[in-house]
């Protein structure tokens, strides 16, 4: 098995051979220099690189690896991290002109973890400005420059699609992860909400999660573990459960295809393909219910229709702060959509806050029954390929509703639109990431 | 009335006169001034002031005031900020060597929100390193030279004692808002956890809360409402509620004591203070209930001993992160205690954690079914007067439960041991912050 191959599937498959010789972190390392080399020119997915670092990290861990004493699974994996995400060796800017170059002098939770685990720390990734909508990075979609790699998780889901690293941390309060990596064609994580320690991210979001980007699911799943065995979940949150390995393959008896508000914008050829999806998980032996099968899913669907504009109201209120703040030290650092979205704001009190809040929990206790039905829910991660230009993101209205119920969601790259990736988006219970892992290890070997 | 009453007594009463020109924030601020001047060198309150921007700042609110178009209630209140609260326009050095001088290039969402209200940041105030226990800076009781202020809201209680500012900020996860609060002769105010925004302070853990100390309880008050109306709670949490200005006086019924297992290290003058205190309730017509008398009380007493360990025990694993990447990036940089933390927590799994969260979602529903058979508790807010020296803080054994409970408490200055002062501590239902500032304003008032 090449390097090149190596990345493209599994980290975790290829430490199967790090005790021989026959591989190794650093050899690994060496093909990732050459990938980024010939292609971070267009794909333009980091904001910092720490090359030389990483070379000597990628010898220690092969020495470990050698004499048999991994700190971890993914010791010695190349991570790259979304520039909201706090590093205590690069600066971390949030994709924003206001912030770019700032040093905050510590490592968040997740990077911490990542690192006492052996791992890499490769680089900073674009992300929009706050993680939100204005796009100042110039990522280009890895499998056509001429599309978005959507967003705000830009550069980790266009480093993974680029084959630059196995994984990539992002977050996803909308759709930051799973439409992102259903554009570059990875594999995309959204845990149960605060399953995985946010701390030292700027993000502070009540729905936002820390999320996954990355090649193989092992590997995926391996990091998740590597971050919560270390430094647990977002604080008073239950920590992510489930085994240390990706659980094995198992086939679920019943999914329910979950529409989302997403399906009147989906692309024909997205529908076509969800269709054909469809079909064959039936001809596996699945049983696919839909809305009309059962009121439950019925009355989720309904309570899910406009998720978008009641994620919004809440993040809107919860970005008063700091935006207020920045405006008024700064009014020129701060796009014209982020303005708007703090006007928004403005017009709120907490009051309307409360009764976003209040909604929210009633359409997870909604989504609770609907869920207690079935094994696991079936919808698209995008509305369909990526879009053309690199100024719009993509719509996230697929996404939204696995954000707003704080439910995992993980988007699977074994779709296509336009012949570009589309992702499958498998939704499971809150609290229940590994049984969501096994129905997708299982679609994945299928 | 002359400007130091007017301190020592309300800024709110005070701006009453604002509008004639009678009283300013401007001569308040120089009142300010010359008692910093006469004593924060003895004190030590203060890590760093902005007296210079404060004057124009005052200037300006004097000006709305006599246009009678104050920003609020709180417009050229000089206000004191707890050194792990963000600020854009001073550093934030967590009481910590490693920390001393950062600059965050914000300000915290309560300090947004103060400044959009018209109120001064008159400086930052010293705590313990990273609001814990190790003491380096050197700030004495304003009541007793040779005594600790209490920690970790060390500077903000010593400046509230002191007169330098009618209204400080602080935070408590244990007891570091009430305890310093009670050795300084001031009144502390710990709300419903999440009720005041945390968001921009160096302050992670699950159940800590930002704190208010003041010399009158209204002005404690308004500060807490003009943090609420503009950035609300933490996210995802209910916001303060209760009126804009001091819920009026109300006498309460059927008040119960909680002994707390602070009650057996009470010093001899605590615990008859106390009794008086109790006698006197009982002679203004409050039916005062004791652990015996019902088995709710019993039960609550039980179930909240201990709850210093099993506060530390969540803590200690919230501290993981951040206090693993500081040891490794500058293993001298943090404390001997502080490394003893981190070494606790290194023992602890996530199971561990959760164990500790759900003891925790237990002794609250234990609490809750208290509450509901009284109008509020009554106990002590320290075990004694301030310790002597200045190394050790004192012990929070009297705070921990309502900040374990996540209720909201009040330590108001009324009593007195050694003739030092000591805070008679009121603790309400969650999320009933209003109906305990009523009682509180009945007990000041009688």
């Amino acid at each position: 098995m090449c390097a090149e191959e190596v990345i493209s599937l599994s980290y975790i498959r290829a430490s199967r051979d790090f005790a021989s010789g026959n591989a190794s972190p650093q050899r690994l390392l060496e093909e990732i220099r050459t990938r980024i080399d010939a292609r971070e020119g267009e794909v333009r997915a980091f904001v910092t690189l720490a090359l030389e670092k990483a070379a000597s990290e990628a010898e220690a861990s092969a020495r470990r690896w050698r004499e048999g004493k991994p700190l971890s699974p993914v010791d010695g994996m190349a991570i790259g991290v979304k520039d909201i995400i706090e590093t205590s060796d690069m600066p971390t800017g949030q994709g924003s002109p206001m912030w770019t170059g700032f040093e905050t002098r510590r490592d968040a939770a997740s990077v911490q973890a990542l690192r006492e685990a052996g791992a890499i720390i490769l680089g900073k990734t674009t992300t929009t400005e706050f993680a939100s909508t204005e796009q100042y990075s110039e990522t280009t979609n890895p499998h056509d420059r001429e599309r978005t790699p959507g967003g705000s998780s830009s550069g980790s889901a266009a480093a993974v699609g680029a084959g630059f690293v196995p994984v990539a941390l992002g977050s996803q309060v909308v759709g930051s992860t799973l439409r992102p990596a259903s554009y570059c064609g990875a594999i995309g994580y959204k845990p149960s909400f605060g399953a995985l320690n946010r701390s030292g991210t700027y993000d502070h979001l009540s729905q936002s999660c820390v999320g996954l980007i990355g090649a193989a699911l092992e590997d995926v799943w391996a990091v998740a573990r590597a971050i919560a065995d270390r430094v647990g979940g977002d604080p008073g949150q239950p920590v992510l459960s489930g085994p240390a390995a990706l659980p094995g393959p198992a086939a679920p008896q019943r999914l329910a295809v979950l529409e989302t508000d997403g399906w009147r914008k989906a692309s024909p050829g997205a529908l076509e393909a969800f269709e054909t999806e469809l079909r064959a998980l039936t001809a596996r032996g699945v049983e696919i219910v839909r809305r009309g099968d059962d009121p439950r899913l019925e009355k989720l669907e309904q309570a899910i229709d406009g998720a978008l504009d009641l994620t919004w109201k809440i993040m809107s209120w919860e970005f008063r702060w700091p935006l207020a703040c920045y405006v008024r030290n700064n009014p020129d650092g701060v796009s014209a959509a982020m303005q708007g979205r703090l006007a928004d704001a403005e017009k709120m009190s907490p009051a309307d806050y409360e009764a976003a809040l209040a909604r929210r929990e009633d359409v997870r206790g909604i989504f609770a029954e609907a869920a207690s039905a079935v094994d696991g829910f079936v919808a698209l991660a995008a509305t369909g390929a990526a879009p053309k230009g690199l100024d719009y993101t993509g719509t996230p209205h697929m996404n939204v509703p696995a954000s707003l119920l704080g439910a995992p969601a993980v988007s699977l790259p074994v779709l296509s639109d336009e012949n570009l990736p589309l992702g499958l988006q498998l939704i499971g219970g809150r609290g229940r990431d590994a049984d969501l892992m096994a129905i997708a290890a299982w679609r994945l070997a299928g």
